[in-house]
């Protein structure tokens, strides 16, 4: 057991408030949204200015205290959780628009601004930032960096990644490192902006970014259809893209609908029932548009990909579809699911969900599944309800069994154990089934580069030498 | 001077006929575009299979034999120029198409794979590799993935690196590395992907990549602007951007038109001379974008920003108008100009381009100065001219000294020294104008981890710290 951090010492480098020892500011910025609970941080630091970031990360290294970078908190692997008493630095407070350009329509923000101000900040100067998630409200752009965030619209806009034209960054070391500066091109060597996107804060704190934005979207339409068989769905996929611009390409299944309707006390947006729902949305600047949507919907229900399919009228109908993609999570919440973020390559993805299905029916025969995605990407979030009357400690065993099973059928699929969520703490015994030894003795390497001393979130991704039982 | 590599043992590990040594292959693969000329490579290979590739490497760390990895050698930085004797890596032979799926719209090519043989490959799909330049004939996708090429579309496509979905190496120790595998979505840990696309060649050597096509173009429209002051350039961007889907925005100077017009006996495109032209190319599905192009070109005239303009009637039009811009450097190569490539943010371009041409004016007074480039981009290519008279090794000294303060010029506007030609031999010097001391020690701590005994590309992009002057 390390001795406890001098945290008087670290006070008296920064101007008065920024260090908080209070029970309530250590509970709450000691965890995420993945709900671990451990002991709590020894400390929650919360600088206001890059020159105390750095002030932060030299004590650190001088006083070898580990840091643990916050951004929102909203992450699913445990990231940003404080999981061995140490100093959380908290970007909150680092949180100003700091400049913006119509022309390279960049705007450049402190770490700690929250999504949903930087959607409203761009869309009041007739731009669009296309990084949309349910924690848009809370999550910051430091922690949709770090974890290269995705959501809901990156068969269109891409990731995090796409969006990070310049980024700022304060290494393990204290070095302020201003990288691409907003650049479209920059061939001078090792683009280490990209080695800090995803990253989880084990290399840097991140306190400045560059954002790309868009153009603002065109009017939209949304359609949702009952698919009755996996295949389907790739066809559907296909069909649309060849026919209009899509913006989101989602799935659901029946088990997940059937949750949404009793959480929000809904009717079933279509008469049939079907094991899957894919939810469309395309850009519909005319009526074109919409009729080739409506000439695919056409041909798929001849076809027999779709059974049924509704197409909104209004952009109330469009908002009302969503709500029926968009509120899985939250109704399944009170249940305390057991979640998996996994993907493979879209072309993957029904022989992939097929097998995966086959193992989990069989590991968990009375459990309710509840799979939903972005078939677009790939991505499949399967959730896994605690059966009625099974000790919660015997559920969370037989999970960590199943994964495992999962994570080979991933593995075999070429696939990622964590497509947006992260490794973190939640998924870092699994790292080996998507990346191999020679590629994590890499990242080791790169991370002593940055971080000799293994100050920043240690124990996050992987575990470094030191840290490794022997 | 190390002792001579004992090429018997190498082409002992390989099936025969893979080592040349003939005067002629060591002349034509020892050098680039860049046209430096230095004593040629100990020997040539020609591996045709991975598992070749990773034996020659692991013969390098054996006997401490520097490696120069070689594409289509069509680089302007001499970045896969054998500087010192080296073996000389070619992938020419590894060159096949080994996979390619209509639903993920991804194509899986061996590194020594042309360019215009996957934008062919693609077409004959209905798809589309966008990446071109004037190179495509023999560039190769390992080389365009080394220096994160660029070229002609970049405002719409991005550069290379936004085409690799995944990337196969062997990293300086041997390690083969099998990276994204294609993923869309992948939050595993540090994309090492990102750290080898523009890493030329110091880092791994590319085996194989998996490449995004994207859907085929629609028509085009195109169409060229006598610009009259740089000032308006942004004018003219944002007003087309606003009006219709760009596909390039491009400039050249008069000086530029004038050596395209005699070196291909042309006449002016229009009555009309100006200091700058701008060419524009646009998705033109319909009449509508067409009639939108036109409004904004009246528009131009009336304000000022244009002093004239032609539009292209059809597609023949479109390549003779697309010329103009595309023969400039084949036009004044026979001059053998000195090149730069440098690139700032859009919004800095007239006031970075004005303070530039002032520097480079009172440096040349009697030289001949051509700009040209990708304004979309903030990527100029600027070009001088000896003088008629003046010595080449004095023409030579004077660039270099012009060089310094162009970039200072550079380094004070934030920009890169290097935008897509990359920094091989020939920019080397100047890599601090664009990245920071703390920057240029992590490359070469990276450098450390992927390749420790410094075989691969030994000199290129920066001097490891053995090879620096004490």
């Amino acid at each position: 057991m390390p001795s406890p951090p001098p945290l008087d010492r670290l006070a008296a480098l920064l101007p008065p408030g920024r260090v908080l020892t209070d029970a309530e500011s250590l509970a709450a910025f000691g965890r995420d949204w993945s709900e671990i609970h451990l002991p709590p941080p020894a400390a929650v630091v919360l600088p206001r200015a890059v020159a105390e970031v750095a002030a932060v990360v030299r004590f650190a290294n001088e006083h070898r205290v580990p840091l643990v970078p916050s951004g929102g908190r909203t992450g699913m692997s445990g990231g940003a959780v404080a999981s061995a008493g140490e100093v959380v630095v908290s970007l909150a407070r680092l949180d100003r628009v700091l400049d913006f350009d119509p022309v390279d329509r960049t705007v450049r923000v402190e770490a700690g601004a929250v999504t949903r101000g930087v959607q409203e900040f761009a869309a009041a100067r007739g731009l669009c930032f296309p990084i949309d998630f349910a924690s848009s409200g809370s999550s910051q752009i430091g922690g949709n960096i770090a974890t290269n965030a995705g959501g809901l619209k990156v068969i269109r806009h891409g990731t995090m990644r796409d969006r990070v034209a310049g980024l700022k960054v304060v290494t393990g070391r204290g070095d302020l490192l201003d990288l691409n500066r907003g650049l479209v091109k920059n061939a001078t060597g090792y683009d280490l902006r990209h080695l800090f996107i995803g990253s989880e804060g084990t290399l840097g704190l991140i306190v400045e970014a560059t954002l790309r934005l868009t153009a603002p979207p065109p009017p939209r339409g949304v359609l949702l259809l009952a698919v009755p068989a996996l295949p389907h769905l790739l066809d559907l996929l296909c069909a649309f893209r060849a026919a209009v611009a899509l913006s989101a390409f989602e799935l659901f299944c029946d088990t997940s609908l059937r949750h949404v309707l009793a959480a929000r006390r809904l009717e079933r947006p279509l008469a049939a029932v079907s094991p899957f729902y894919a939810l469309v949305e395309f850009d519909r600047p005319d009526g074109a548009a919409e009729d080739a949507a409506l000439a695919v919907v056409e041909r798929a229900v001849a076809a027999g990909w779709a059974s049924d399919a509704v197409v909104a009228q209004d952009e109330a109908d469009c908002r009302r579809l969503w709500l029926l993609r968009e509120s899985i999570a939250e109704s399944i919440a009170p249940e305390d699911p057991h979640k998996n973020d996994i993907s493979v390559t879209v072309s993957r993805l029904p022989a992939f969900l097929a097998e995966v299905e086959r193992v989990v029916r069989a590991s968990y025969p009375d459990a309710p599944v509840l799979w939903y995605g972005h078939v677009g990407d790939g991505n499949l979030h399967l959730n896994v309800l605690r059966p009625e009357g099974l000790d919660p400690a015997e559920f969370a065993r037989r999970c960590r069994e199943v994964d495992e099973r999962v994570f080979e059928v991933v593995a075999a699929h070429g696939g990622s154990v964590s497509a947006e969520h992260g490794v973190g703490l939640l998924k870092k015994d699994y790292l080996g089934y998507s990346r191999s030894a020679a590629e994590i003795a890499a990242m080791r390497g790169i991370k002593a580069v940055f971080d000799p001393n293994g100050i920043l979130n240690p124990g996050k991704l992987f575990d470094t030498a030191e840290e490794e039982p022997t």
